[in-house]
């Protein structure tokens, strides 16, 4: 009774774009949700939200002015507010990149109850779809996932350069396109080599995903000259030559 | 038809444990699976397997002497010989720390296809439980997931203790129990403070999950002093005292 009168907000990882890759929990939500709030989701996702639901666009890419984070939190009170149940969906996993804190922040000073159902990353589907591990024993140890894009659209000021050139490690690139050749000048200059494999993946999960195997060097030089507006990944490390 | 009698096998990320954080891929691939070589794994897991599908243990802790990861990827190798659908199931996502490629490169030598279906990784299930963003803008800004445990039982050789010891990462140690002591110890002769937040999540993903948050410090003492075999994950980094 209490949490229906304030409400409940379940974060849902829908994972990489897939339909098939939702999990059973995240159809399960979207299946009892009265509010979905999403960013930029194929309707084959959001087919599964029940007839009558209400179906908010907030995201970036919503062919509209984008909202700040700031109201897309306050939207999210909101509707919780209203006493209902609310799925609010974040693509790949939903704790990666996702500006999951900023919501929950919100919702906290707000005393709304809410959970947090993990999904599968678009770091391990792109993998998946290029039939590569993210690990190998013994060369391969760690895999880390950083972001190419930060709040003003520029190169996060990376800190620690030598955990991004460690030739034993797997990275993923999370918006990569942009800013990758100034990535990729700076590991290349901090002692990584211009020939470590990389990997591009656009539209990941998507029935038009594209892979696209290169070098760090040639995959920069590629995007130097320019790209599309699809959102893609970029993985690098001792694996993605394999096969 | 040349597929059907070569075989074809699926690796099928099955997620934390928890049933409902299979996709939907997987219960599709379980429900027309001939034959499920599975590591360690709940009935309800299991139960989306068709009534007469061969079910077939191969793990490490199935209550018997453990097989080798030669004789796994045999035995993937046979069932797939035999002209049939075989699921190969990995716990969390496939592709991380699951000795994947192995099996993939016995199945190219046979000249079987195959395909990976990604699934949700332990790590970002046990942060979901916590609360907790794997990520945070401007302070946590890369996440990286390591092991433990290497084939020989021991803590793999980390070359770049530099990037494990980095104050705005999260990082996420699979395997942890018996080496986090001797990692911790690194950590700190690296500069990371004994106080950095950590986390330690045992048997994620089911009914009696536990998560305690603590410092790698006094976690370190803890795990020192003993601990249960329950699998778990340790998470440390500048997010995992948020709440």
């Amino acid at each position: 009774m209490t949490e229906h009168m304030t409400g409940f907000v379940s974060f849902v990882g829908s994972g990489p774009g897939d339909p098939e890759l939702l999990t059973l929990k995240a159809v399960a939500r979207l299946q009892s949700a009265d509010a979905v709030l999403f960013d930029d989701l194929s309707s084959a996702v959001l087919g599964h939200a029940r007839t009558g639901a209400d179906l908010v666009a907030v995201g970036k890419r919503a062919g509209r002015p984008s909202p700040t984070q700031a109201h897309v939190s306050q939207l999210l009170v909101e509707y919780a507010q209203a006493g209902i149940r609310v799925v609010r969906l974040k693509s790949g996993d939903a704790g990666v990149f996702g500006r999951l804190e900023e919501e929950i922040v919100a919702l906290r000073a707000a005393g709304i109850p809410f959970e947090i159902i993990p999904g599968v990353s678009a770091a391990s589907a792109a993998a998946a779809a290029a039939q590569i591990p993210l690990t190998r024993r013994l060369s391969a140890r760690r895999v880390q996932f950083v972001t190419g894009h930060d709040v003003t659209g520029d190169l996060p000021e990376q800190r620690n350069m030598a955990a991004l050139a460690d030739p034993d490690a797997t990275t993923v690139v999370f918006m990569p396109k942009r800013t990758f050749p100034a990535l990729a000048e700076s590991l290349i200059a901090s002692g990584l080599s211009p020939d470590t494999p990389a990997l591009i993946a656009e539209n990941v999960g998507h029935p038009d995903q594209s892979l696209t195997r290169s070098t760090i060097a040639e995959l920069a030089a590629r995007l130097q000259a320019g790209f599309s507006g699809k959102p893609a990944l970029i993985l690098y490390g001792p694996l993605m030559d394999a096969e």
